[in-house]
């Protein structure tokens, strides 16, 4: 965008790391919007909306002053320091102990809205995006729990996306052990980050490090055996002889044995037991879990969430919460791509994918006047179709017959509705049907009834 | 939302002017919006959706320096000038010259989202509010305007707001008449702002201070005439009448009225000719029209728009525009207060609006396991039930029945099914529906089949 202004050259782009969303993007977007909505609703979640700044100390005290850097963060005209939000779950914490604390538990919400980071662009990441999460307040585990997953497998499900995995783990065992050795949460939270970097190589020696951590061989050995357990439930089986001759019996593995079980009553099917899930922020304490869908190398992970005690951490009383979120840009990326990889290969094997390419009319009837007598008569037309929830374009520019075509074939028209003067003089249109290529004349009066399959 | 942190007290609340929205409300909005995107679809209009900040001259140079004052503008880490958008025309604007000039014309396009402004929160005035608007780019008027506005209407009928007031101007004629007394640019604008005030008193004292404008008499008397002109179709006539003696034929009255008939052909009933709706900005140039629902007194206006040059102004070609937008929270508000007006008075008289209180139920169907051997069962009956897509609640707090009852009432669920250990024997479930208290025993297996008509 270039703007001559006294004389010199403007342009104008968008901010950098921002997207604009045009036409067709919008309505994949929408689609899967609309998707994932009826999911939660389903599942009793009602929508809450926070503002998209808060106030930055709200942020600060969740996740640290380091996390400043990451932000767009501004003082207003009365000085306040605001910042643009950077995730939801410190503002719905914030709602819930503004307005909603004396509300019937469980209490069930979900939120979809824009985030901000400020970081260097780059695939896939960007400084406005989208979340779409949920959280479940005042539930009991491990029902809850699963509940969630539950949910979290519907919404791949119903978008196609089958080869997602869900990869869960019991942050509470490895506190155990911690609390078993005697290890000070300042070290417990310096591994658990290590944990979450995904890093084997450096975790293994960072732990053996005797000046960093100073830990117990035993607890080292037993550590890496645990974060390499990965599979089907017999990893239950294994991390319960891994662990028995340090704790004897461990409530916490009991607990999420339990919650595995839980999750069949749920029908979740599509579950990985993974002990290295270990999530950044030290605020989760039972059930983590992470979404990954592997063919997207390092946009793989769509979502993450878990059990934590946020609202403790905000001051209020401790009350059992779980929540995760889809990211919505990184799903939406996973959503396209194998939404045209499988159309490519003609799949049929997922039948929640449409191909919305062209295939997809967005305006099901054209309505075309021919002469300029005619022109009034065509408004009046197109005026009552839409009055009865027909999607119509009608020509707003004089245009001839060639052009009316080449913009009807351009929409995807399903019918074009042609009125000239022979039209006029009898009442009736004609109707051609763009997919057989049929024509009719049809009464004015009865073009109503003549969409109404439509 | 109180923290104790390192034994101060700290307190979070949204910042100043803006809000959070929860469950009822957002239903509410969410409703509102989906019937308006219904009727701007079935008029062909595509949604796009820009950033919500941009560099802050992109605004500047649309509405001058002085709008910075009330503006959230910031500089980001990068020394980036950027503001929080405060409207949606000047980023619809660079989305057209970044990426639409090449696409057929006319282009439709519409928007949905929220916008900021730094100013004293007053009511019905927050410092994030939300709007939903259009552009029409490149269709020749009338038909274009004719339809924008038309569309309008349909949108208010949908909602009920059926006395809600469509006035229209053609800002052409006054600008005529300024040429025709060779009025300059500067001394034009001034009046245009001065005429938008809506001050007749002071606008009449201003007209005539000689040290402020010096302006002929006999402009200043026909000025103040046709801008008193309000009411139906006559005015077209009173209008010619009265500028006939200067202007002899005036080319934009004529537009005007073909406008006027246009509308017509459109099937907009409900408009009102106000020859002093005059809009602040200065890039509009033909019909300009203003929406109000007068019983909400300072709050009446719900929208504005008409056609314009702004994409001139940022240094395109020349281009037919015409756009409007609904202030959305204004809209909810008119809404809501005609909605429990009505529900009050018992009318029936404006099918669009469904009182949705208490009376609406968001969840239909209330699983409940009476006994803890049925717990799991109950979980799976209601997946079942939500994968094919009703919207069901499920205990997770392992509650009593009594509770159960309660929870079920609270979200007015239409149906309970009940499972005791009889049940669990039987593979039947019980089922009540809580509108009439009918109970009867159903097979498991016939549950879908069962809810089938909810």
């Amino acid at each position: 965008m270039i703007l001559y202004l006294f004389g010199d050259l403007m342009e104008f782009s968008k901010p950098r790391g921002t997207r604009d969303f045009l036409f067709e993007e919008m309505r994949e977007r929408k689609k899967v919007e609309n998707i994932l909505r009826k999911v939660f609703e389903n599942y009793g979640y009602g929508e809450i909306k926070t503002p998209l700044f808060e106030e930055l100390s709200l942020f600060t005290t969740k996740s640290g002053e380091q996390i400043v850097e990451q932000l767009y963060n501004f003082k207003d005209k009365s000085g306040r320091e605001l910042t643009l939000r950077p995730e939801l779950t410190a503002p719905i914490a914030r709602v819930y102990l503004n307005e909603l604390q004396k509300t019937a538990k469980p209490l069930k919400l979900y939120y979809f809205g824009s985030c901000f980071r400020y970081e260097r662009p780059q695939k896939g990441r960007f400084r406005q995006f989208w979340q779409l999460g949920c959280e479940l307040i005042g539930a009991k585990s491990p029902e809850g729990e699963a509940e969630i997953i539950a949910m979290a497998e519907e919404s791949l499900n119903r978008l196609g996306l089958n080869e997602a995995e869900i990869h869960i783990n019991h942050l509470g065992i490895i506190r155990e052990l911690f609390k078993e050795f005697g290890i000070n949460k300042d070290i417990q939270e310096k591994i658990m980050i290590l944990i979450d970097k995904g890093n084997k190589e450096l975790l293994v020696e960072s732990l053996n490090n005797k000046e960093k951590f100073d830990l117990d061989k035993d607890l080292i050995d037993i550590l890496i055996k645990i974060l390499n357990l990965i599979g089907g439930d017999e990893v239950l089986h294994e991390a319960h002889q891994l662990i028995g001759n340090y704790l004897g019996v461990s409530n916490e593995l009991s607990n999420f044995t339990k919650f595995i079980a839980r999750l069949k009553s749920f029908n979740v099917k599509n579950y990985t037991i993974n002990c290295s899930v270990a999530r950044g922020l030290d605020y989760y304490t039972g059930i983590v879990f992470e979404i990954y869908i592997p063919s997207l190398g390092a946009q793989k992970q769509v979502a993450g969430g878990g059990s934590y005690n946020l609202i403790e951490l905000f001051g209020g009383e401790g009350i059992e919460s779980t929540g995760f979120a889809f990211g919505f840009d990184r799903l939406m990326n996973a959503y396209q791509t194998l939404n045209s990889a499988n159309s490519k290969s003609n799949s049929r094997s997922n039948p929640g994918l449409n191909n919305e390419g062209n295939e997809e009319s967005v305006v099901d009837i054209y309505v075309a006047a021919i002469c300029d007598d005619a022109r009034s008569k065509s408004f009046e037309i197109a005026q009552n179709l839409r009055a009865n929830d027909y999607s119509v374009e009608v020509d707003l520019s004089r245009r001839k017959f060639k052009k009316l075509m080449n913009a009807a074939n351009k929409l995807n028209v399903k019918f074009m509705i042609i009125l000239g003067e022979d039209e006029l003089l009898s009442a009736k249109v004609t109707i051609k049907n763009m997919g057989t290529g049929n024509q009719e004349l049809v009464k004015i009066e009865d073009l109503n009834s003549y969409f109404k399959d439509l």
